[in-house]
């Protein structure tokens, strides 16, 4: 398939809530490659995977025609393309803010491997941590080397797992040593520079979808 | 303000991606209370915050008539109504089985506690865990007890924070104890019967969109 690519919006335009539906998509794809399905219509892909056909048309038409009339899409072309349109071409090395519970299990989360994000190092300030490993073996570092081990191992995310109270001077930390996009897990309002993307990871809102079920169902003897 | 409700939607008519944009709502009505702004419109909403009015206007519609004409939703009421739909005006009970530093970091996140979720116990195979508490103070059992403790503490959600190889095996028992919601956090597919909801959480999403910044923007010293 060859896909006649449409001059590439900028990152303002692509909203958040299409990006994460690409890595839905992208997702989708590969459990359909993994199937051995070579083709696919957005009708199969949103029944199969209870999608909208009609948003993932639009979704996809940001980026160009990968849709054949009378095929639909090659499985393999569109997941190819999936990866290219979200950067997952090349790998990006990430460093973890915060060697607590939260930056060690991020440290050795297993899905960030497969996706092609390489997680270079820890940073923490308690000199009983610095010097020590994560499960998987990604070095904890002093905090204080932080600008040198960045440009060292060219370090493009910083995720940010440290308590609420120290969240915004290790923010300006990373925004300092010239990281221009963070994953945060902390609670809480941070502020950045316009030219940095601070996303901010709301754990909550899986619960309350959950929540919303066990409202409406007959959850009834589940409330305290 | 009244709201004609509808006759309420079942679980399976309301979309997933719907339920997490009432979450996002809610998260705007609470930062909007706290600004003391009594009234926003659709539009002023979708305005402030990124958002798409149309849809914000759909979504809500599923549930009643919120909207005043000429004057936009009541931001108390609208936040009270979504938290009563998601369900989030009763305390849910969760338990969360592994104490690894995933489970721990859990345990222990700030935002749960928050919106009205408690976590009550924490389970665990190995010896040298249980007995001990989080950093909260969230006990440690013997995965063993785990029916008896459920019954005992009115547990309604579980979250899955074992390695993948115990995951499976781990929802069983959560299945059996008679638990109807489960947030996982575990990579690979699990399958439980249909009246269960299971809801996964894959981090690297989240990743994914900072990545799709960084291709479209100019990051060009930022991959490997």
């Amino acid at each position: 398939m060859k896909s006649r690519n449409k001059p590439r919006p900028s990152p303002e335009q692509v909203s958040e809530l299409t990006t994460n539906r690409l890595s839905i998509y992208l997702r989708c794809l590969t459990e359909l490659e993994a199937a051995h399905v070579d083709t696919i219509s957005s009708q199969g892909l949103a029944e199969r995977f209870h999608l909208n056909a009609a948003q993932i048309r639009k979704d996809l038409a940001w980026f160009g025609e990968f849709g054949v009339r009378g095929v639909g899409y090659y499985v393999k072309d569109l997941r190819r393309h999936l990866r290219t349109i979200l950067g997952l071409d090349r790998r990006l090395r990430v460093a973890i803010m915060g060697a607590g519970n939260l930056g060690l299990a991020l440290a050795d989360y297993p899905g960030f491997r497969q996706e092609g994000f390489e997680i270079v190092a820890l940073f923490d300030t308690l000199n009983d941590k610095v010097g020590q490993v994560s499960r998987s073996g990604v070095a904890i570092h002093d905090i204080r080397q932080f600008k040198r081990i960045v440009r060292h191992e060219r370090v493009g995310i910083a995720v940010i797992a440290v308590p609420a109270g120290a969240a915004q001077q290790v923010v300006n930390l990373v925004v300092a040593a010239g990281i221009k996009a963070i994953l945060n897990f902390s609670p809480g309002t941070l502020s950045v520079p316009a030219d940095v993307k601070l996303k901010s990871v709301d754990l909550t809102v899986s619960l309350e979808s959950l929540s919303f079920f066990l409202a409406r169902g007959d959850g009834e003897s589940l409330g305290a």
